[in-house]
């Protein structure tokens, strides 16, 4: 089983810039996260964005839809920020792909104390191999399908509609 | 859907004792766990032992079996040692209970840097929800059952028996 | 010996507030970092401010300046913003107080990965021991007079000013 | 002003090795402890030994006093076990070698979460650079010369003989 990683930026993979005292991109986190977690799975890492998802415009709402259709893998993770998150799992959704997605992200950066980042990220694997097809929203320890799945900006967590 | 987390210690638990300079148990970490990672599954906690699972007896072992047997929630995670990890889960395995059962631990103590726990950890509740009853052990990023695990003790990591 | 650690902000003491994804203030981590250095000084916390050292004003300044004065300890560091942490610096010196006063902070929170927090608290401590009456700024494992040091934006490091 | 930093092991050091899952030594954690803490000061690091103090026996505190004496730079530090920490501040007092030497280390290890190893690293450079020639020890936000420095065992604290 190959899954295929797809970067696109989100909170969890902001770093502090000491210049300017903001929390910014530079580089995914994630070859650093993947040999932290110590995954037997094969991952292949692609890194088509490093944006904040409120920055997040169609046509990378697009190329996201382009790349997991052309996928050669089956398995296919994304990170996103959690703003935006459920629109684009829409997006995806909608298009019937034949495989199985599973959109994550963090509250907290990877890069500060307290951080949710690696638990989304096992919690997305792992539930990643024994999904049917379909998309899917792995926040807060639950995985949710796309048809059934909000941000409560007031509490800050994900939740089923209903 | 509630979740019993059952605690009986292993690396992931461990704290580093400053006036001996050993890793030790003193109370298990999950409690912060939990709260870090913003779950919003309904997890009862309980913790059952604290100890290195290469010091674990036949009556530790019961006791987990007993344990899952009585347990109300059909859904149980149990936090190990890594080096009898597979033993336990073949005599829980063998009992045939009819719930969900997922083990984990980690290589590299929760307290430590570059620790694998919250990944795990992550990787055991995502799988755990989505799993037919049975016995399994979530550790890099797989989710293997009981049947068909082990331990590869050179490389430090958990892989299927073929 | 006592001190007195006065603080009033900055970089080192900003959290990440994950409902709006900035670095703010909420409370000092110094009960934390105090115990964490396991300190046999006795330090006598004391919180002045809690902000950002380009929102300090004259009347804040003044606070500070005051606070100094009326201390029964003759040991006093102060938690500053970098930005203006010479301008503050100046004041107190100019007023020749006959204390020993360290300004210290730090260049990445204290909450995130990498911060240099810890460090230079150590660096202001140890040196505060040491020092005749003055005012000073620990920065960079290097302790600097009032009357010279700057703080060098693009480099982002304090140096003296010749 | 330069600083030679000699590095002999000691808690401070020590990391976690996950496949016997004991604290042991592989290399020094200085150079990452350097950048992070981001000094200007000139510090040339030189590993003389990487081992647990309790281990040290006399050639390695005969080593250590050589390197001492034959240092171009008049300021040293030296990382040290804290077992026999004053063991090693007595031998090099009383050589009275014309430099300033201050010890350290950690109680609790660089790499495991909680550690006062970056605090005592800024203490003892910050002093360094303010105390008369002699040997010191810092520790505990402490700096003590080595005739009037024990380990109290119990506390595990450095304090003053009196």
């Amino acid at each position: 089983m190959k899954v295929r990683l797809m970067i696109t930026g989100g909170t969890i993979d902001k770093f502090y810039n000491q210049s300017n005292g903001e929390l910014e991109f530079d580089k995914t986190h994630f070859p650093e996260i993947i040999e932290r977690s110590r995954i037997e799975v094969d991952v292949i890492l692609e890194e088509l964005l490093l944006i904040d998802s409120l920055d997040m415009v169609d046509a990378d709402r697009q190329l996201i839809l382009d790349k997991c259709k052309k996928s050669e893998e089956d398995f296919i993770l994304i990170t996103h920020g959690t703003d935006t998150m459920c629109e684009t799992a829409k997006l995806l959704g909608e298009s019937s792909i034949d495989k199985t997605i599973v959109l994550f992200g963090s509250m907290v950066p990877y890069a500060v104390s307290n951080s949710d980042a690696l638990f989304n990220f096992g919690c997305a694997l792992g539930s990643l191999q024994l999904l049917e097809s379909g998309v899917y929203i792995a926040m807060n320890g639950r995985v949710l399908p796309w048809q059934d799945v909000e941000k409560n900006r007031s509490l800050g967590v994900f939740q089923p509609l209903s």
